[in-house]
């Protein structure tokens, strides 16, 4: 149809496998880092058994991704902490995806770290090494060209909300809470959370909900800007369908092209404007000529 | 008056010649990057004309651009990508500027860009070429010293939502709406559009209306802080009035001083911290003793 | 209890240390830079005398700054310039300190600085000296590891307004009034008021506030972000009483804490992501492990 599109395809193919090396490159954060040892952190982890991360990929493109520890209010073992990794690195590579719910089994978000495996690395070097691997992980999380929610029922607490602000969007449902609740352990976010949240609400509203230590509320939550939306169900099935409702909204339309959106406004969060224009300027060279793209121009052949 | 300010007149000067040499060099995105060829795209785009991008600068230093391409809803044919570029450059040294209002003709805004240039140009090179051209153009817009406002009738789609967002402010009339329509053309922004709506509503809001591709109505533009302001005129002449009473508000004063105030605000809003406030010291710099101040210490004698 | 932890507290400790000197080294602006002359200014700045700037530590952690010149609305003479630079630096090393309040007495906050030091250093040297001290001991008074509130009463105006923008955040007394004033006065922002005014409120918000000059009111103030609460109070105690009260919610707990909490949050506000994510890991290293989180271990063993 249009000649020089088929070439430009193949081109973009190749874009977009060099763009995804260098974005892999780019999240690993810490990775050769001075003092940064994965491997033995990740044999320290294993040892600390118990829960799940459960990954269920559908066929509209939406990622399911469970907490399972419901007996500790789904706070992370060493093994969960290792699962998430994996399950990251799976949805990186999903080329099909496009959205990805978080939530929690048994009602209720997560209650950050099993206090088991946080004793048994309460030695400097080995609680450095649990941040940067969580911090690292949350970080390739939330980089995913996947448009991601967390859905909060119950408590999202410690650790919990540090966890929600690696997402996209958070959705609330009636009587639960997000709670930061590091002041009260004598601590401060060590996952990310601190830097994330000031780029979600604003440093004014991120040093309140830190050092307040509050329970922040759906309709407060609302306020400042950390949720989206309150659902209406309060039930893990009913919220799930309503979260997946709300997400298909954004995740219309092929991979290539969500995936894409995502990426621009990853840039445009991420860098200084002009290193963003830069990288727009890429990503759009992924799509554009694409077959999504000449398709819509068949279809609709009047302007941009 | 004061003797020594005699001589910092002088060196003001030459701090905002120096000054406006540096701004124009980094404004200059893509010039001189590897695989960006201006003249080439500039020769491609001439062959595709029709309409005409006009600019009125009145005596109050305001500024009046018309997209003018009315038959295709204003849509950017290549000459009006040139027009709009040498626009802008008339712009950049328009020393008694102080405000520029954009708007199209036959009471819509603008529909983005001509599909007629775009297959012709839809093979992956140019696409980038004519994408790092208005990019560069539209950069150049957003960082001029002038106060400036996108003033919304009718529709602003796809690129000519991209166009809104390389302005200061939006004002948006009764039924118009703002739409960034790229997702259902299998597209990303490619003018900056992404990484400029990040830095005006936030991430979160802006990817929702990116990959939302929803119709934005002036009061949910309102909502997500993408318009300032709903006119209550519909027509043409009613709406241009009522912005230039807006914009007024911002532009009473002498030139230097309005344009020296949008240069902090840019410094703040485009460098690191420390960065931001070097550069607010030397443009504070170009203002501090100058005609405009010492006028003011012989009126007001109380504080700074 | 926890053997490891122990060795760790050692650790903690230097890392403070370490970190402490980081921090201050940072924090000079401008110390060493080519045409500052620090000693020279403050020579200039000794003979303009008036007024004072006082400091009260109390008991419970939070630091009281009087600004106070009341013949002149708390005007800054050169003399409280120096002033307000010691006060900054006994505060960077009050090591108990968890928060601050600066208010001006006389129940008006501050009009900028006295014009007779304005003329006097009115040549374009002087000026940019002042400038950069002022924005130096500014910037360091952003950073302290305090949680800050400007308390405005009467009017913040100028200098004044700018001042309340160092301050982490802003509580008005009803009848109040925030004024960027500078363009009436041929100025715009030098103290650092528009890099940090784009950070609290945005750079439309602030293009409004800077190039329109007008009086914010408490209700405006609280529309823009720039205020987060109206107090009920309009006299001095009672008004440094509810202030005293809404920071309260935010200092409770011991300093280490704090403190770090405070330095999550700027890490957050000024580094770009990966930067403020490693910032964040080193600051979470000198709490984890330290005395209130092992306390907090042992009252309630069960998550993070």
């Amino acid at each position: 149809f249009f000649p020089e599109m088929a070439a430009s395809l193949w081109k973009n193919l190749l874009q977009t496998t060099k763009e995804r090396i260098l974005q892999q490159r780019r999240a690993s954060l810490y990775i050769g880092a001075h003092g940064y040892e994965e491997e033995l952190i990740k044999k320290k982890l294993q040892q600390f058994a118990g829960g799940s991360i459960n990954l269920s990929k559908e066929d509209n493109g939406i990622g399911i991704l469970t907490l399972n520890n419901p007996k500790l209010m789904n706070a992370f073992t060493g093994t969960m902490m290792l699962e998430l990794q994996e399950r990251v690195t799976e949805l990186e590579n999903w080329k099909d995806g496009k959205g990805l719910i978080i939530y929690g089994a048994g009602n209720t978000f997560c209650s950050g770290s099993d206090l088991n495996a946080v004793k048994a690395i309460s030695n400097s070097q080995d609680g450095m090494n649990m941040c940067m691997f969580m911090q690292n992980t949350l970080t390739r999380l939330m980089r995913l060209p996947l448009i991601s929610v967390a859905l909060v029922q119950g408590k999202a607490v410690g650790g919990g909300a540090e966890l929600t602000t690696a997402c996209d969007f958070r959705l609330m449902t009636p009587g639960s809470e997000i709670r930061f609740v590091h002041k009260h352990m004598g601590l401060v976010p060590g996952w990310g959370g601190a830097a994330r949240l000031v780029r979600i609400v604003g440093s004014g509203a991120a040093l309140r909900l830190l050092s307040g230590a509050a329970r922040v509320d759906p309709e407060r939550a609302l306020r400042f800007g950390l949720s989206e939306e309150t659902l209406s169900s309060s039930d893990e099935t009913g919220a799930l369908e309503e979260a997946r409702t709300w997400l298909s909204q954004y995740t219309e339309g092929p991979a290539s092209v969500i995936q894409a959106m995502k990426k621009v406004v990853t840039a445009g969060r991420e860098l200084p404007v002009e290193a963003a224009l830069r990288t727009e300027k890429d990503i759009f060279g992924t799509v554009w000529g694409g077959p999504a793209n000449l398709q819509a121009l068949v279809r609709r052949p009047k302007h941009k």
